[in-house]
């Protein structure tokens, strides 16, 4: 197909965050893309007609062929491009005109997310895997700030299924938006999150859903 | 008063970019709203009454006293939550539905600082300024990395005066969002930003207006 949603990602989590959102799109609306999978070692996203893309040099990116090939980077941008475009119902996420409150709530926790857990998760994972150094410091800073981290989803799952909506909470691109990082925590050198019992409850039940199983199989 | 905003806060690039939003809106609206300074160095923050209003621990946060004392944490979502109730005409945004590419660049670029440059020059800070060890290692990786992104928004701004918006762009929440951080980059050991001509102009640009220069010097 030439129509449609074209998603250049690799099997990261925030690939992931998005391939997730396009699984249960196609699972709830029937809606349907093409992926192109980019070898980031290979640095292909940093090749010039990706940097016209998409100027930072990263995945995911999606072109939308039905709307005049317009690009979208950065994964909770994709994840709010799409809830806009594709989720008419508003079936994973919340009005932001009648429902404005939980719409802000939603966005609440896409940004603690997207300015905490991802990149001092990123952050752990450089400096226990790949680092040609050696350094504890680091190693350690990391590795407690996730937590600390997870320790805040803590407190927000404690009367919760899910990070925002009324009640109990709705499974939105909020929750898309930071699972994809936490399921993989081993990566990252935290080898359980028994400590969490809320946390690893939330992400059990995300994971369950064919669609999120679907997505994280994407590529 | 009792009433409109109350702005919990601290002198540091996040809360700054709440503030600078702040006088915006009073410049062009007449907005009035309450500041209440934290003493991070004591972390209050981390207090009981604080961590209600935000499991993080972090400032800056908002209380509207007029909507029901809803509290809004994260700075990008501040200014988007502010924007949506505040900004009735659109003056620092795009309107979602009327004009959502332009909705989406704007969060594009949300996104781009407050996933890569805030929490990467923050930790640029850390090294250079706060920890315990000497570790040339994270030193070197945090300021290159914290260029690189400089460089991105140097890419952005190659035919344009703001990040996003039609034309040469107009100056929105996405400049608020991110030049708070690049306008103190000696902090993080970043001497000059000579080799990011236009990055040094748009920050020119945005700090010469009354509005910012008001909100930098909240509190």
């Amino acid at each position: 197909m030439s129509n449609g949603i074209l998603f250049y990602t690799a099997p990261t989590p925030n690939g992931h965050k998005v391939s997730v959102f396009l699984e249960e799109l196609k699972a709830a609306y029937g809606l349907q893309y093409d992926v192109e999978r980019i070898d980031i070692s290979k640095n292909i996203q940093k090749e010039p007609w990706f940097i016209k893309l998409n100027p930072n040099g990263r995945i995911p990116v999606i072109v939308d062929r039905s709307r005049n090939n317009f690009p979208v980077f950065e994964s909770a941008a994709i994840l709010l491009y799409l809830q806009h475009h594709y989720d008419k119902e508003n079936k994973f996420a919340f009005d932001k005109e009648t429902d404005s409150d939980n719409w802000s709530e939603m966005l609440q926790w896409i940004f603690f997310a997207h300015g905490g857990v991802g990149p001092m998760q990123g952050q752990a994972n450089h400096f226990n895997r790949y680092a040609p150094e050696d350094i504890p410091y680091a190693k350690k800073r990391y590795i407690e700030e996730t937590k600390r981290l997870y320790g805040v989803l803590e407190i927000r799952l404690q009367e919760r299924d899910y990070l925002a909506g009324p009640g109990r909470g709705v499974y939105s691109i909020a929750d898309m938006n930071v699972i994809p990082w936490v399921r993989i925590h081993k990566y990252a050198g935290i080898e359980s999150i028994d400590e969490f019992p809320r946390v690893k409850a939330w992400v059990d039940r995300a994971v369950s859903r064919p669609g999120f199983q679907a997505g994280i199989n994407v590529p």
